[in-house]
């Protein structure tokens, strides 16, 4: 792919819910903090439908998706250090923050309130390049293939980070979903020395359950299988995007137990107050990760050999593959791969 | 007091909500585990209300209540040590645990399953004496005295546990309510080098709420007020056993913030999950605390001359302290006190 152009080529929504359109783009220079990235390879997310049809009501359009993005560095800005032309780097959720707030100032940049995403108000991945905040690069260990370490950057982090925070070696570990996130989460939590049980409404789905890692599998589209696993798991992350039977699963919590949220559900968590204080149990949710855990989270993965099962498609078969996803039939991460 | 004689003298409610009888009731020695201890004073706290009432339907009658109770060592059990006659000590929510299952083993016997009240199933402190496993008796510093002291044992307990367990020094504290537990979270929080917000509808709370350490009152009655104080508490602790606009109070938490409930609201705790993930929020309960903790509790309320107000009564005004607690009208603990 020939980036020396002015203009840079990318896949983009013109309206809510429409289908992807080739589109370009005017190719501005990276700002002294910034580099640009030619993409190799970009994951696709939930975030990116709801994006697309402008769900959270922050889409801009034309609107080019894309937040797990790996690609080589093509130009850094005059304050970038760190980081240099042809190396292999990933981009996921954000691509830049304050840099001044206390977060900021603590290293917890996905916190930062003014936090930028990587495809809300700046073009995404599902593009020949993109501009960045050199802070939000992070270089991919050799180990791990570019189509495979894409999905880390949104998928991978944001079920690493709560799984490093929050468990301890042997701690019983379930895992609400076993998509592209819940998947990650399994061989994740297994490699941290944990027992897995996954709560899952499509019971075919066990046997690659258990290849993934866990050692439990739970029907939970049956009321009984949720009550027979009452008081089993010390940390339970919620990685769908559906609405559950909070107090039921804060049954499964084991006394000082956290049920974790990562799936944006709709409506309200609702949960009795003496379900909490008795036990002594909590839900909350996580953001992602900040960008030392992610650099965290790739060292692990290569260590741990730990990577996603992808469905590859070229960047041209983009509508095909988020029909695919629309539908639910990705197993278990759909990937974009640029023309080399 | 006599207490060689074969009877306990105590007060009883005989059926739900009754007014409290004097009751006499049968002497048992000690268990080998046990320790007799005479009563010298007891603190009163809502959840004797609410057993006095059965509203929890576990309460079984003729029922003694109290669960903050400061007495003497009167006699040891034959494999108790550490502990010997004429000892001063105090006993809290818990009087005995299983000391098998994974909670006694790591010490947080107030999370076993099995854990049991002193006032449920057993006779509480509203009497001359009680029994209780000696584990569960914590010798009380010389600096406390033994008045002020009593409500350290249930309301100092609640409040110091998730102070010591989730804030940092110079965190910005939150304290909703200012009863029995909320003046010891204000005084607890100042202590331990926080800036503290209270948060009540009692607006002629304010003056006392700075006297007891607090920096910022907010009063809780008008939406606008709570508004205001977005995004600047890192931990509010719930004292008050009411509903709360739960959202606004997850809003007036910080990134990575959370709101722990001690208090036991009626009916749901409601959230959006967005509102947890954004932000990486929690919502959690605190069940009193470990034996250690309450030694650990003991030592740094002496350490910081940090005491309850109180009102003090004799053990036969028991129905007219009684009668204020259920008016709202008892600032801020009160306390029975047995003839010397």
């Amino acid at each position: 792919m020939k980036q020396e152009a002015s203009l840079i080529r990318g896949f983009a929504a013109l309206r809510p819910g429409a289908v992807l359109e080739p589109r370009s783009f005017d190719r501005a220079a990276p700002l002294p903090t910034e580099i640009e990235i030619a993409v190799t390879h970009c994951g696709i997310c939930h975030s990116d439908l709801h994006l697309i049809d402008n769900n959270w009501g922050v889409s801009i359009y034309p609107f080019v998706p894309g937040h797990e993005i790996v690609g080589t560095v093509l130009r850094t800005g005059a304050q970038v250090s760190g980081l240099r032309a042809g190396q292999r780097v990933g981009v996921g959720w954000l691509a830049g923050s304050c840099r001044s707030c206390e977060q900021c100032a603590e290293g917890n940049e996905n916190l930062c309130r003014a936090a930028q995403p990587t495809c809300v108000g700046r073009n995404g991945g599902f593009a020949e390049s993109v501009r960045v905040d050199a802070r939000f690069a992070a270089p991919i260990p050799e180990a791990l293939p570019a189509e495979l370490a894409a999905p880390l950057f949104c998928a991978g982090i944001t079920v690493f980070a709560p799984l490093r925070r929050y468990i301890r070696e042997n701690s019983r570990v379930g895992v609400i979903g076993l998509g592209g996130l819940g998947h990650l989460a399994v061989r994740y939590a297994r490699a941290m020395g944990c027992g897995v049980t996954v709560f899952s409404r499509t019971a075919d789905k066990e046997q690659k359950a258990r290849d993934f890692g866990a050692d439990r599998f739970v029907d939970a589209s049956r009321t009984a299988s949720l009550e027979a696993e009452v008081s089993t798991c010390d940390f339970i992350l919620s990685t769908v995007p559906v609405s559950l039977p909070w107090a039921e699963y804060v049954n499964v919590l084991k006394p000082d137990g956290r049920l974790c949220v990562v799936g944006a559900s709709p409506g309200d968590i609702q949960v009795p107050a003496i379900a909490l204080i008795d036990g002594q149990k909590s839900i909350g949710g996580s953001a992602i990760g900040s960008n030392a855990e992610i650099r965290v989270m790739l060292e692990f993965s290569a260590a741990h050999g730990i990577l996603p099962e992808v469905e590859l498609f070229s960047m041209a078969e983009v509508n095909r593959a988020l029909a695919r996803l629309r539908e639910n039939n990705v197993r278990y991460r759909a990937v974009l791969a640029n023309e080399a």
